[in-house]
């Protein structure tokens, strides 16, 4: 038997509820694969906020390092909102992808052919798109000093954000790009503004010195902005995309968005060492916590990356993935995927047709 | 008799192609309006290189200066895409934004009834889509300081660049959208990346408060990664979008995306006095240059803009837009908007089945 010791970070909002569906597929999981979790919970977001006053207290930063891997579900709500940035839900992401050195974003945006009408996106247009956005994510503007709002010699308040890599930083992200699309279809898009932007200039250049490294990967590179047209007009061109954490951010919404069912997407977000963070790329949806309508597969999907690229266990993910195909091939469906003809399930609902398949 | 002095900037590409075709319209339009045009042809982009070793010669920048109205068509290519950026075609169009002081981009985005079926979006989700994005241009990321690629003490390079807006930067923006918004079906949304950047929160309080002062004008608030999405999901829920520099960008091209026909759209940028510039969205796209397959219908419909947003000819502005419009009715087509059973026009004959209209 193999131990895990898994931290759960159900979070806020339908973050909960989601969180239980996963917990049960994985403990099913564990007895067909030998496999044991033992699984930890802790605060973060708007329920940590609530309880000790911190988006992320250091107790919670313990135990995720403590682990093997961190499952999160989702977090934030209105309730939040209004709180000052530093002690808003999302400085407790910021705060974990930082403290955990996460600067690998893995973001698959992939047409599910059950799914394929959700899309607003013509059939022929997104029949077969299979995205891997490959985002930085403790670099950039994210992160980039110096920042701050500041006030002028004329008494006038002047906001500052600054978009920072070094080399090291990129050529790190490079690699698990070229890696992933190794591992793909050997195809690398880089996406930068390097037209305007010194940082992006760094960020080509280096990235094309690496792909000396990976002859067998096809590189090319594309403006930011035509990345953002190209997605619109002609998503199957795209096999991975790597690019920095701004425009990461961006590209990956609007990959996941292709699909027409973000309820679907997990993310998987790694360092160089230590544990792992996967979650949904949905949020926390407050307007349906609460009332088991909340759809449990991209949290379920999630712990599906775990098993893949956190514990390295493949076949316990295939496993998973197969489960979701079954499901939706057996006209399974949460309020935001169903259509005419489906049948119509609640999270916890569908939790039980997951582990029945 | 009114009398207008008109900067042309041909550009590269297939640029000096579209500009004859508007040129021409602008004549006609002339005898009908009573409007004198006084045309002179300045050098910009990789044209501009080539004759002076600079993108911008400063006597471009003087005739733009003295007239009333630039009109650009296209710059870059291939060509000098190995230059040093500060000696590359794009830093012309920055130049040029900068030194004329244009800090409002207006970027409209509308599906023509005639063209729907060239978007790759489903016709029920785009079909009266009418958007407009106004960018923020000579602020934010493109102008900040400090910018540039520096050594850091281990030897390693670093590359930095600055998003900077001050509050008078956003107010002025802000205003330029408001009205903008006012004029159209007085709805405003803001988009920015408030949750992360203390540069987005200086925007999204200026803005808020800004509307205080237009309280017939509905804003709301998006982050940069959810308005790309939704501009995916349900594009119709928008009509003015207002955004920064680097947001606007990416955004205003994805807008422009979901219409299918990027050789379709114009694009007007207005400081707060003096001439401005009249640009369609697409490129110079080398591959078809001069060989008269070029769509010129976007450069037609920034002499329209030109007429309307930078000399008060509503009218004589109409008048184009009609004609495209009927051109578009009676089934002309150039070759990256045609369609079975349509006619196949080449640049010129385009611009004479306008004029015959
Ligand atoms: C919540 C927010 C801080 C976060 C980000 O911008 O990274 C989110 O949009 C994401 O993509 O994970
Ligand atoms: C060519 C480039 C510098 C420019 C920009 O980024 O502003 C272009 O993409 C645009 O949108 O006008």
């Amino acid at each position: 038997t193999q131990n895990y010791r898994i931290t759960l970070l159900p979070g806020d909002g339908i973050g909960p509820e989601i969180m239980a569906v996963a917990v049960d597929v994985l403990k099913i999981i564990g007895q067909q694969f030998d496999l044991q979790f033992e699984f930890q919970e802790a605060l973060i977001g708007g329920a940590a906020i609530d309880a000790t006053g911190e988006p992320l207290p250091s107790t919670t930063l313990d135990t995720c390092r403590q682990s093997d891997a961190v499952l999160l579900a989702a977090i934030g709500g209105y309730k939040w909102d209004s709180l000052p940035s530093n002690i808003r839900p999302e400085a407790g992401l910021l705060g974990l992808r930082a403290g955990l050195g996460l600067f690998a974003n893995l973001r698959p945006a992939q047409i599910l052919p059950q799914l394929i009408d959700a899309s607003t996106l013509k059939r022929e247009v997104v029949e077969g798109v299979d995205i891997m956005v490959v985002r930085e994510l403790t670099g950039g503007i994210y992160f980039g000093k110096p920042k701050g709002i500041f006030t002028t010699d004329t008494g006038e308040k002047r906001g500052v954000n600054t978009m920072v890599y070094t080399e090291s930083e990129i050529e790190r992200i490079g690699r698990v790009a070229f890696e992933t699309a190794r591992k793909r279809k050997g195809k690398l898009c880089s996406v930068d503004k390097a037209n305007v932007l010194e940082v992006s200039q760094l960020w080509r250049d280096r990235i094309t010195k690496l792909s000396q490294e990976y002859p067998d990967v096809e590189l090319s590179h594309l403006y930011v902005d035509n990345a953002a047209m190209q997605l619109v007009r002609a998503p199957k061109q795209f096999d991975t995309i790597v690019t920095g954490n701004l425009f990461g951010d961006i590209l990956s919404d609007a990959a996941a968005m292709l699909t027409g069912s973000i309820g679907m997407l997990p993310s998987a977000s790694l360092g160089a060492s230590g544990p792992g963070v996967f979650e949904p790329v949905h949020g926390s949806a407050p307007d349906i916590a609460g009332q088991d309508k909340a759809n449990p597969l991209a949290q379920v999907l999630s712990a599906a990356m775990m098993l893949r690229y956190g514990l390295d266990q493949p076949k316990a993910a295939d496993r998973i993935e197969q489960a979701v195909f079954q499901v939706l091939e057996q006209g399974d469906r949460t309020g935001d995927i169903m259509s005419l003809g489906k049948n119509l399930l609640g999270c916890r609902a569908m939790g039980d047709a997951l582990i029945k398949v």
